[in-house]
Parts: C-alpha cells; structure tokens; sequence
C-alpha cells in the first residue's frame, strides 16, 4: 500500500499528573487538543469532516457543537480496551484511502483523576471475564501483566535487571523535556529499592497515572504537502491480534510462545509488509509502555531481536537514546513522560520525523509506533518522512 | 464509487419481547446471530477476519474466544448512540476496499430487559447533555421526539392522521411474518383510541422493545459470487451528518428547515451519489422507524417527496407494500416486527434483494436504508441486487 493518508497537525494539552486537571472536563481537554492540532496543520476546525476515537464514550455531536464543525462524514471507534492508539490512525487512515473524508482528526484522551490505573480489587465493576480474574486476585492490569512477565522470565532467563534498564533508559529521555512529568534522574539503586507491588513489578515498571488530551490531524499526503507542517506519511497502518492472545491475556492457560510475548506479531507482520520494510529501516521505535518487560516483549514480537533475547538485548544499551541500535521511547514514554494511552507515542513520531524532536534521532525516517499490548485488537503503525 | 463489498450472510436469533430471552446473555444472542450469518453465507466462523459494531461495549477477544476466531485484522465501532445501524456496514465496506479485511461481521444487538426504552426520569443517568433536557422533563426518545414531531405539524399543517397511516400500513406487512411480534390488525380507531405517551406520539407511534441480535457478513462482491447466496452489493454506505442536525436534537433552537427534519439530507446526498441513482430508483425503503413522524420526514430528507410534503404523500397511500410507489418498511418495521436497533431493516433489505422477502416487492434491484435520525453520526445505505 502506499502512503496515501499522512498526519498533517498534532495538537496536546499539558499532560498533568492524576487529578491536575481540574476543573477541565475532559472534553474541555480534548476540545484544546483539537484546537492546536488544526491550527498546527494551519487548517480551521471547519474543516473537520471526520472523528477516529481511540476510546469510546464520546460524543461527536457535543465536539461538533462545542467547536464548531458543521457537518461530518466518517465517526469510528478502535473496539479495544488498551490496544488500539495507533489503531485510531488505522481508521482515520481508511477513512482518507477510501474518499470517505478529508480531514480526520484521531482523539485519545484520559482524565484518571476518574479512574485509577493501579486498581484495587473495590474499584473493579464486575463483568463475566472480570470475575474470573478478580477471584484469583487479578484486579488491575498490572497484576495480569505481572503473570506475563513472571513466565517471561522463567523461559527465558530474563531478570529484572533487564526491566531496570527500560525503566532507567527512559528516564533518561525525559530529563530534558518539559512536557515530562518525571524529570529526577533513576539510579538502579532507586528502581532495586523501589516498593514492589505486582512482583515483579516494582514502582518504576509502572506507567504513570495522567489526565491529559492529544489529537492528530489525519488527511491526503497530497492535501498535506500544501500545508504548514512537513507530512508524516502512515506508511503502514494496522490493528487486530489473534484469539491465543486474547486468551492469554483473559484465560492465563496459553503456551509459553503465546503467553511470554506481547502478542503484536500478527500486526507486527502486517505493517512491514505493507510499508515494505524490515525492523533494520526503523530509526526509532515508539513502544507502548504500561508495564517495563512488555517493552522487552513487543522488541521481540517487532523482530528487533530474537524471542526471549530481549533481556539481553536491551541490557546491551540497544534501545538507549544515546549510542543504542533502535532508540526506544525518545520522549520518555508511559514510565517517564505521561500516560494517555499511547497517543503520546504518535506525538513523539510526528516530532521525530520533523526533525524537530527534542531527543532527535538524526535523520529518522522511519518511525514505529505500537498500541498496548492489552485486549485484542492491539495496533501499530509506521510513520515515514516525507523525503 | 463501484460496489465493492458486498453482503453474503445474515443471521439473526428470533426477536423476543424485552425480558424474554432470557437466561441468554448478550453475548450468546451476537454468537447465535453470527454463527446462523457465516453459515447463511457457505462460510466457517474461522473466516471472520473483521468486526463492524453497531454499538459499544462488546469485546472482540471475548467473541474471538467463544466463537473460535483466530485472528482478526479490524474492529471498529460506529460511534453513534442511535444512528449508526447502516453505519456498520459502512465501516465493514470500507475494511473490504482497502483491504484491510476479507470477511468483517456487522453485529446489532440488544437486550431491552436491560434498559427500557420508554425511559422515564429516574432511569437517566445524567451527563451534561442530559442535565439540559432531563430538566424540562425530556427524559427520553419520545420525549424530544414529540418536540420534533410538533414542529413538524406546526409548520406544514401535517395532522395525526399521517402518522397513524405509518403505524397502520406498518402494521399490515408485519401480519404475515411469523418474526413479527405485533401481528394482530391495527385499525384507524385503535391508533386514536391508544393513550397519549409524549404528545403528539401516542402509543403506536412508538417502536417496540425487544430483546434479539443480527449480523451481517460482508466480503467483496467478487468473492461474494462464488458463495452460496446471491450477493447484495453495496452500492452506497455512509454514515455522518450536520451539526445544526445534532444541535437540533440537542439544544432544540434551531431554525424550522432544521428542526422539522430527521437530519438524514447530508446522508442521504451523499448515499445517491456514490450509488449513481436518484430516489425514483429506489424500490423498497426500509427507513429507521423508532417513532412513526420520523418516517415521515425523512421519506423528505431521502427526496421521495417534497419538504412539509410528506403527510399528504403517506395519506396517498404511497409507502404501503400493496399498490404504493415506494413500499416501506415490508418487514414491520420498528413499530411492529422488532426493534433491534436498525439491523431487521438491513435484514429486509437482503432478502427483497435476494427475491425472498415475506412481502416480495417483485423485482426488486435498489433497496434504501436508513440509520435513524438520533445524535450523529446518521447512517444509510443503499444495496443492490446483483444483476
């Protein structure tokens, strides 16, 4: 497929800790999300004529009354409880290929001031799948990715030293950034002191908690190369996942092949082929990162390294900023910067491909940027510069 | 736009009244209806590589789990709270196009034992939308439906008769059809001897409540041909609509050309386009019924007649299956088969496409149909007989 659909405008709130977004509700986040995203693709928000949600809950009718947007022509959700951020490209994406619209805008916003990401068991509303996890004690997402990173390293002999290194490498990145809401350098020390809490993932193998808003201005690479800012070309696009990662995810009972990886091999196939690529052409990689070791996971399922190398792979300083092979989460990531469910991955691929990165990959031209290894369907996209 | 996608299978469960399918679950009524639509279409449940949602809150993994789906490679969901039915279709068309899928289900489903549609007060949970209405006591569908509907008779001297005309002939095509849950006659005493809920919507305005699911699979016409039913092409899928539609419902302060609508126009401008046909083309409507003044106006916004001019058009006798120039609603409609959200009208649209519907308009080749006229995103389409 060629790159028909390209993201012409990136647009943010300031990414607050927990609660520090009051009292902004969160479509007064996503309405200033909008708003900058439009007016950096030196676009109105008139122009708006489609809506690709990552996150259901919205309601296109109050964002068109809101801002302004007579009238729209595609409104579609990514069907996913975690994994689908660059599946919100995928949709604008073929919304775009398709004639469907011209001018898609992707919205990923949280507000956890409403919902905690470190769950307890009080604060689970019960489903059928829930209540079979919740009875062994798996309340939040961190106790169930902790199952998946204990049999990862069982397998493969992985330690935590390994999952240090992702937290501290991205630590790293954040340092200089502004927009970081952790700026404190991360010893090993601190990360081997730090508390435990779903063993073995201790404080720093967790995403932090954040309210904030981003939204992505989505439209031809044609119409985008008349616009204000360079395009960045969705060189490949895609979301989805297999059944054995949905159940190792829900059921626990896979074979380790299943269960001690992220589960993005399916999408991770499908976006080389269509961007006619190998990992090798990929000059920084943008990983969802909830947890340290599915970092570690979604390397291999990317084919950056081999199953169950990962461990030593990034011990090896592959994915540190500084001198690594595939610099890892530039910006900072989940564990350092904010989390708003991936969408701050796509930011940092957009900058990085301007050129304008504040931790800046020389002369990046492919980026890869993947979606949360949580319920099928995961995604994931390559971002290519226009050059 | 040529057809390209194409539908190959429907599946339903029976239609039960609300609280009657009981033990099932949500879940099992989607599976039976995807199960019966891949075994309609010659398919296996493993050929599914798509979902199309016609409302939030299913999960993929869990359907991918039940039902024995290895792999899945697009999930989407409508974001509607109303409008959206044709709008699956529109989502999975758009998924075959581009190739990103080869065989996507539309799924509709609903389960009214658990939220009653003639909503009273005390069910609404309040967001700030809600806050607004609930306040002067519009609580409901009806509620701000009657709103419209007595604009609409306001401007264009339209008077109840019209309406119970809808509910009449409705009625009549859903007497032969063992699906139908109301199948006994309805008379012209009946309607205006029924109790006033919202005036001017009396009981036989409003649709039924129902418990039941449908599903669709779509694949391109191609493959379409060499499967076992005769394939009903897409000939034009969309789904979007104006804000001054979505304010209309809201806020209630538009002008009359706005409010005295069902907001379908953009819809259904672009639905004619794409399908290279005018409404003279058109052979059965099956047009979203949840109150029977919205039939009304939007035989107007889809051009079937003149604006305000659409209460003498019924009373002519125009949409009634035996002898009108625009048969609508073969099936029974909302008001008196079921209603499953928009999908039994996707349903009747197949089977008169595929010569085998209960009220056989013989011949026919175009069938419109609608997604009905709640917040936007509004949806259409129109299928095609492939000869």
């Amino acid at each position: 497929m060629s790159a028909r659909a390209a993201i012409a405008g990136v647009g943010a709130t300031p990414y607050y800790k927990r609660g520090q977004s009051a009292p902004q509700t969160l479509y007064e986040l996503i309405g200033k999300a909008v708003i900058a995203a439009v007016a950096d693709a030196s676009l109105a928000v008139e122009d708006i004529d489609g809506f690709a949600f990552y996150a259901s809950g919205f309601t296109p009718g109050a964002l068109m009354e809101t801002l302004g947007i007579p009238e729209i022509r595609y409104s579609a959700v990514v069907s996913s409880g975690g994994g689908g951020s660059a599946g919100a490209l995928d949709l604008a994406a073929s919304a775009i290929e398709t004639g469907r619209a011209k001018t898609v805008v992707c919205i990923g916003a949280c507000q956890q001031s409403d919902r905690r990401y470190g769950a307890v068991l009080e604060n689970i509303p019960l489903n059928a799948d829930d209540a079979f996890l919740v009875a062994a004690g798996l309340a939040g997402p961190g106790h169930t990715m902790a199952l998946l990173a204990q049999r990862y390293m069982h397998k493969y002999g992985v330690s935590r030293e390994a999952f240090a290194e992702v937290a501290i490498s991205t630590r790293l990145n954040a340092l200089p950034r502004e927009t970081a809401i952790m700026r404190k350098p991360l010893t090993r020390d601190d990360y081997f002191n730090a508390r435990m809490i779903a063993d073995p993932l201790c404080l720093f193998d967790f995403c932090l908690e954040t309210d904030g808003a981003l939204a992505f201005v989505v439209t031809s690479a044609e119409r985008a190369r008349d616009l204000a800012q360079p395009p960045v070309l969705i060189a490949a696009s895609a979301h989805g996942g297999s059944r054995d990662w949905g159940r190792a995810f829900h059921w626990m009972n896979m074979p380790d092949d299943v269960f001690a990886s992220a589960g993005g091999e399916p999408v991770a196939r499908r976006l080389y082929e269509q961007a006619g690529i190998t990992p090798d052409d990929i000059d920084v990689a943008l990983i969802y990162d909830h947890f340290s070791p599915l970092v570690i996971m979604q390397l291999e399922d990317y084919g950056f390294c081999g199953r169950g190398e990962g461990g030593a792979f990034v011990e090896s300083g592959a994915i540190r900023f500084d001198g690594g092979s595939i610099p890892v989460n530039t910006h900072g990531g989940h564990l350092s910067e904010a989390y708003v469910i991936g969408m701050t991955h796509i930011r940092e691929a957009v900058e990085q491909l301007r050129g304008v990165a504040v931790n800046q990959v020389a002369g990046a031209t492919h980026a890869l940027v993947t979606g949360g290894p949580a319920p099928v369907p995961l995604s994931g996209a390559v971002l290519r510069a226009d050059r």
